[in-house]
């Protein structure tokens, strides 16, 4: 292969660049599907309707009106907004740049909001109206977002002080960060993971591939794409040339009409989003199919037949933060629709298996070893490759500890089935061990779940004198249903072992984050209260 | 960004690799499918069926046994079948373990094939029993493949000496060169394009969003695997897990019997295949849709309309060798539904605009400079990026030469239309494409030139009905000479492969500019009247 070697020395001295080349980076889709289609219809916000030209113009203004404002290449850009046409246009802006988005959960509060700002180095932050009074005393330049479109808005006069020209890409290396997305560990403060160019685009291809996206796909906007970049879907509906329909918040009675209105073929959301959306009075069998992604937690048997009645057809993944979002998707199997709809809900709440751009996950033990596939020996979820962070932020020590022996250690233990699949059963830190026996929180839930009046709940230890620790339930009831303390433990002890049972159940509705998760830990604190440690 | 610098060399250290980066190569597709969807059927030939685990057993005894062979890394091994299981085993094994397949055109004959065999230094070749007999003089070690299956076949026993265990990939760096396509330049000689496990991968992905590939897909082998990899499908059809049909030759009676037996979703093709399948008797309505990726021709009106009629739905692609095929995809507009059948044809005729994965195409005149976007000005077409190949093989000169300013140069000629969709107008090579295949003008002229009458010839393109342009040589003969047109053929037919073969030979004193040189323009434009491109 000498002469080759020669060849390539030539070539890439013709010009420097080597020609079969190019650096990956999602802001390339919206430069393409700008060019394939300038008129069709990108972005829809109420009245309001960009075109794909329009976006890119948008785009442009940005990315040169953060460069005139002196934003250089691997600076910080916060970006406080809810699914609105500025959020998907940081999106592709901030990174043309060079630059790196800093997306900022809108449910934090002022403290910790002013924490990210100044942990990340954010030299500015775009504030939704709504949220602006959280960067108040922000010791970075703030720019109001009042979501009119009008020249009037501050984000608007932002934008018309830009250009609409193209310009080169400043993505020098695709493997320079992209994102830095705060996310809450076991430590309290929360963590800037680093996301790449790479990987973006590397997932952007995957979900496009995994959701069967294609140019007439119409993505509503649920999960909050200040979680995990949304997913990957800014950037994968727009690889399509599809149609992003924004929301500033979810609202099951809106989602139904939009749904119809304007032909939604996609959405994604946790489980307990969906729960409100199949439930809602609006609800309706689709004539159009709506492919849903659904990660955070396994989706019940009853919410999987729900949507099945309503043409709502559900993938399921999981990952976290750290690795752009999904990372395993539960492939469905062809075998698994000769089963009973129980048993077949309950192989589809499986996590799965690795993506078609992920490297094979792994569960292992205390010494880094598989763990056999038996579906019962729990161990710890690893993974590594293109859909992995880079690492933390302003933080080599976190982030040599996450990637120990070279893998990202996610903290979730799982179980390895026979079959490939593997399958969450709790948190690290959220194991029950009680009378030396390991509990499931998340078996436990799936187990009261299953009870007619239940709309959801959550299940964490208490501290017990006799086994150290017992599980106690936390339901909310559907509307118009109600159970006693009793019947709830008593349809548990039908369904699973007694010493996994409740040994209490408190009634009301669930602490929750932005994105819809059950805040285990509210509830555990409350339940420790006066204990030194959270385990016995 | 000094401390996260800081932290990432602190995880580079940490186990030499970084564990947020894998190296993209197609072979994990297999990998991966094996893993999800082991009692699959992955591949089906005549009575032969392989799950994939099946599959990758395959793959592995035969990357195993190629490493026994003493294959090493970066030296080539060559395939010389039809479309065959092995040669779909072949796209995983020779990758897999570093090594570079060089797939060779079946319809060459024994001359051509030994200049490619050298000239890629393969170390070994794979024949199929009925193309065996084309490499029995080669300079290399020989395994036939008798396509049985059964332990007697030399390909098998060569599996059976191999281990089905899973190994290491030896893909230390992305842009490794996973395949060596030759094809016919304006030299003669063929050349021998190189492709890399990264632009593979990019295509593979980009092809099954595309096509819109799903794990239920069926992929009927139509289009060569020996020519560009097959559009890199063995890899997207795999990644996707869906299954491979084979079959030995196109055989139109056949397609229609497997498009029902089999659930046929997928093929790919040039025009002239599609002509011939949408004609047969057997042609009838399909209840499930095919989606039929279409290349080397623009498709005409009359077989769009006949594909609709069958529920046959075209994807018009445009590319090279060089490209790893499909460059450009023909996007259709929504816009287009209200032109009539005949306007919108010729729309859908054009090669289109870059693909997702694509760099932005170009139309340029002499001094590299972009052509207005009139529809009318010539200019050549240019590529660039991670679906353009690393270079010519062993030839460090045409290389540059390929790449002159730092862009690929096609040699085809088109124009910009004002929506930015290219259309091609003209050849700049003399290169005639045959049903998708590339013949030099050149090589043609040299094979009629060793007839003891001819004086001189020419040879370029003639409009074909069924293979879009055929050789058709023009003959000036030597004093006192005589020969008939018959003659001429039988005597190429004697020479080179069949299908280089002139249709066509016409006798007469050739068109010459004042200094002698033959005008070929003057011939082509004879031979073209009444059509308004140069190439079909």
């Amino acid at each position: 292969m000498g002469a080759d070697a020669g060849a390539l020395n030539v070539v890439r001295a013709n010009g420097g660049a080597r020609p079969y080349r190019t650096e990956l980076t999602p802001v390339s889709f919206l430069r393409r599907s700008a060019y394939v289609f300038p008129e069709k219809i990108a972005v829809v916000h109420d009245e309001r309707r960009y075109s794909y030209r329009a976006f890119e113009d948008r785009v442009n203004r940005l990315a040169s009106a953060l460069l005139a404002a002196g934003i250089e290449s691997g600076d910080r850009v916060a970006f406080l907004c809810p699914n609105t046409p500025a959020m998907l246009e940081a999106h592709f802006a901030v990174p043309a740049i060079g630059a790196v988005l800093v997306p900022i959960n809108t449910r934090l509060d002022a403290g910790e909001i002013r924490y990210i700002l100044e942990h990340s180095g954010a030299r500015l932050v775009f504030a939704d109206h709504e949220l602006v009074h959280l960067v108040e005393d922000a010791a970075v330049g703030v720019i109001r977002v009042d979501e009119t479109g009008d020249h009037s808005d501050p984000y608007e006069a932002f934008l018309a002080d830009g250009s609409p020209d193209q310009f080169e890409l400043r993505v020098d290396d695709e493997e320079q960060t992209i994102s830095i997305n705060y996310t809450s560990g076991t430590t309290g403060r929360p963590k800037g993971v680093m996301t790449t160019h790479r990987g973006s685009y590397l997932n952007a291809l995957m979900s496009g591939l995994q959701a069967n996206l294609r140019p007439d796909s119409v993505q509503l906007w649920v999960v909050p794409m200040f979680h995990c970049n949304g997913w990957c879907f800014p950037w994968a509906v727009t690889a399509v040339g599809g149609r992003h329909v924004c929301m500033r918040k979810v609202d099951p009675e809106l989602m139904w009409q939009l749904f119809d209105a304007e032909g939604v073929t996609h959405y994604n959301a946790a489980p307990t989003v969906h729960t409100n959306i199949v439930n809602h009075p609006a609800a309706h069998r689709l004539e159009r199919e709506i492919v849903v992604t659904t990660g955070g937690s396994p989706p019940s048997p009853t919410l999987l037949a729900r949507m099945a009645e309503l043409n709502l057809r559900p993938i399921h993944a999981y990952g976290l933060t750290e690795t752009y979002a999904p990372y395993t998707v539960c492939e469905p199997q062809a075998a698994w629709d000769d089963l009973e709809p129980e048993t077949r809900a309950r192989r589809f709440g499986r996590q799965g298996v690795h993506n078609i751009v992920a490297d094979p996950i792994r569960v292992v033990d205390e010494q880094m070893r598989d763990v056999p596939r038996d579906g019962e020996t729990l161990g710890e979820v690893l993974m590594r490759g293109n859909n992995v962070m880079k690492g933390l932020h302003d933080d080599p020590e976190a982030t040599v500890a996450a990637f120990d022996g070279g893998w990202f250690h996610s903290g979730d233990i799982a179980v390895m089935h026979p079959d490939g699949y593997i399958e969450l059963r709790d948190r690290k830190k959220d194991v029950i061990i009680s009378g030396g026996e390991n509990i499931s929180t998340i078996e436990v839930e799936h187990a009261i779940a299953r009870h007619p009046s239940v709309l959801e709940c959550a299940v964490v230890a208490t501290p017990d004198e006799k086994w150290g620790e017992r599980p106690k339930a936390f339901v909310a009831l559907k509307d118009d249903e109600t159970a006693t303390e009793r019947e709830i433990i008593d349809f548990c002890r039908d369904h699973i072992a007694h010493y996994k049972c409740p040994v209490a159940v408190e009634f009301g509705p669930l602490p929750k984050t932005s994105t819809g998760k059950v805040q285990k830990y509210v509830l555990r604190e409350r339940e420790w209260v006066g204990h030194h440690m959270r385990v016995n």
